[in-house]
C-alpha cells in the first residue's frame, strides 16, 4: 500500500503540529502500537523531533535522555521544549510531554556544531554475515510496532519457549532497518536504538512485565554519515550488565553496513519479578 | 587536619541551604577544584543531593542524567528541583542549576521503591589484586580534586609522557575511594562515577582540552548494599567506544570489594582536537 507519494508510517508517527513557540501537538500512532501504549522508541523520536524542529536549534544531536514517566494513553499529547542554555557551539534542551495536566515524559538533549577532529572507533563491529544472508523471523510480531521493522537476528532472538530457562548472557545481535525502508535520520536512529526486546526475556525465558524507565542515546554520526547510510541495514547489539531488585540496564551499539559506529545507547528498565 | 568532629570535605562540598520549596543554594568547593571550575562529579552529586533532600522524595535513585551546560563559576549557585511526575512506586525529577539568571546545568533523575526480585549480574568484576597490594600514584594531583580520592591504578594510568603516542585502547581499571575514607552513599557513588580522567588522554597521549557534556548513572545498589560497602574501595573500570568530530563517549562500571556491581555510568565528552 506504500507508494512513493505516501508518507512513511514513521514520518506520520513523529509529525508535530506547532501550537506556539516551543509547544507542539503530536499523536500516538497505531502503526507503532506496543502491548500497552506506543513503542517507546517512537515516543523518544517524537521528543527529539520537537528539538529538531525548533527554530532556534543549534547544530545536531549529541546526547538525548528520555525518561518515560507514565504510560502514554492512545491519542494526542503536547510536547513542551525550551533551550535552557545556548552557547557558541553547544545547546542544552529540556523537554516535557504532557497529556492533560500530567507529565508523561521528561527529556534533556544536547545539540552541537561538530568540527573535524582526530577520531577513532574503539568498539569494532562484530563479524557477521551480510544482512541479505540472514533470514527474517518467520513469526509475525505479536505487537504492531514490530512489523514496522525488518529485523534479522544473528544471535539472541526471542527464546523459542517461555519455559523459565535461565541462560548466561543477554546479548542480541541483529540487522535492522525500517520496514518499508526509509533513509536514516536522527529521529529514526533514536527509535532504532530502542528496538531491542527486553534483555530479561533473553536472559531468563520468562515473560515478566517490563517498562523502560530511562534511555540515553549518544549520537556519534553526523548528517553526512546518516546520508551515506541511507536506507541500509544497521547492525544492532544489545546486552545487560545487571538485573537487580526490579531494574535492569541495557547497553547497545548501532553500526551501519560500512562498519561505522553511528550511535551508542543505554537504558534502565523496570521489571516485575 | 581531619578529625572525627570535622565535616568530611565531600559533605561540606555537597551541602545545600534551603531557599523555599524545591530551591536550594549551594557553593562550589575549593577542595574539589578542577582545571576550570569544580570537579563535575561533585557538581553531579550536588544536583542529586537536591533530589535526595526533597521532602516529597519517593524511594532511592535509579537513574540520573546531568548535562553540564556551561562552566560553573567559583561561588554560589541555586538548584531548582521539582517532581514532574509521582507514581505509586516511581518518581521523575527535573533539576536546573543556575548562577544569576543563567542555567549552568540541567538534570533529570528517577527515584523508585525497590522490591526483592530475581536478579543476576552479567558483567563480572575483573580479576585484580586487592587494593592494599596496589600502590598509590607517586605524583601529587595537579588539580585539587584529585587529592580528595585515593586512586590505585591497576591498568591504564595517565600516559607517562605527553608525546602524542596513539594506543589501541582507552581502558582504565583502578581501586578508588574518598580520601580520607567516608561511608559510601548515593551522592558519593555519583561523584565516584565521574572519577576517571578523560579517555582521550589515555587513547592518545595529547592533553587536548575536554569537558563532559552529559553523564548518566544507573544505580544498581540499594541502601543496604551501600551500607555494607561502607568506606571500602570501589573497583572502577572505564572505556571509550568512539571518538568522533569533537565528542567521545565513556562507559564505566563500579564494583565494591565483594564483587557487587553498584553502578554503571556513561558520559559524552567534548574534545577540542
Amino acid at each position: 500500500m506504500s507508494g512513493p507519494d505516501r508518507l512513511h508510517a514513521f514520518d506520520a508517527a513523529i509529525a508535530l503540529a506547532p501550537q506556539g513557540e516551543g509547544v507542539w501537538q503530536g499523536e500516538t500512532s497505531a502503526a507503532y502500537g506496543n502491548m500497552i501504549g506506543p513503542f517507546g522508541g517512537v515516543t523518544a523520536a517524537q521528543a527529539l523531533n520537537a528539538v529538531l524542529r525548533h527554530p532556534h536549534r543549534l547544530g545536531v544531536p549529541i546526547a538525548l535522555t528520555v525518561n518515560f514517566a507514565a504510560a502514554i494513553a492512545d491519542g494526542a499529547f503536547l510536547v513542551l521544549v525550551r533551550p535552557a542554555r545556548t552557547n557558541r557551539s553547544t545547546q542544552h534542551w529540556i523537554v516535557e510531554m504532557r497529556q492533560g495536566e500530567r507529565t508523561v515524559l521528561t527529556a534533556t538533549a544536547v545539540t552541537a556544531l561538530r568540527r573535524d577532529t582526530w577520531g577513532a572507533t574503539e568498539v569494532a563491529m562484530p563479524q557477521v554475515p551480510p544482512a541479505h544472508e540472514v533470514p527474517p523471523p518467520t513469526r509475525h510480531g505479536r505487537v504492531e510496532w514490530i512489523n514496522r521493522y525488518d529485523m534479522r537476528f544473528i544471535h539472541g532472538a526471542l527464546p523459542p519457549a517461555w519455559d523459565g530457562a535461565e541462560g548466561h548472557g543477554s546479548r542480541t545481535l541483529l540487522w535492522v532497518r525500517d520496514n518499508p525502508p526509509r533513509p536514516l535520520d536522527f529521529a529514526s536512529l533514536t527509535a532504532t536504538a530502542d528496538v531491542f526486546f527486553p534483555r530479561i526475556w533473553r536472559r531468563r525465558a520468562t515473560m515478566t512485565p517490563i517498562g523502560t524507565v530511562s534511555i540515553t542515546i549518544y549520537f556519534h554520526a553526523d548528517e553526512a554519515q546518516l546520508q551515506a547510510t541511507a536506507d541500509g541495514y544497521l547492525l544492532g547489539q544489545a546486552e545487560a550488565q545487571a538485573f537487580r531488585n526490579g531494574f535492569f540496564d541495557q547497553t547497545a551499539q548501532l553500526w551501519n553496513q560500512a562498519g561505522e559506529l553511528l550511535a551508542t545507547s543505554h537504558q534502565v528498565v523496570y521489571y516485575k519479578e
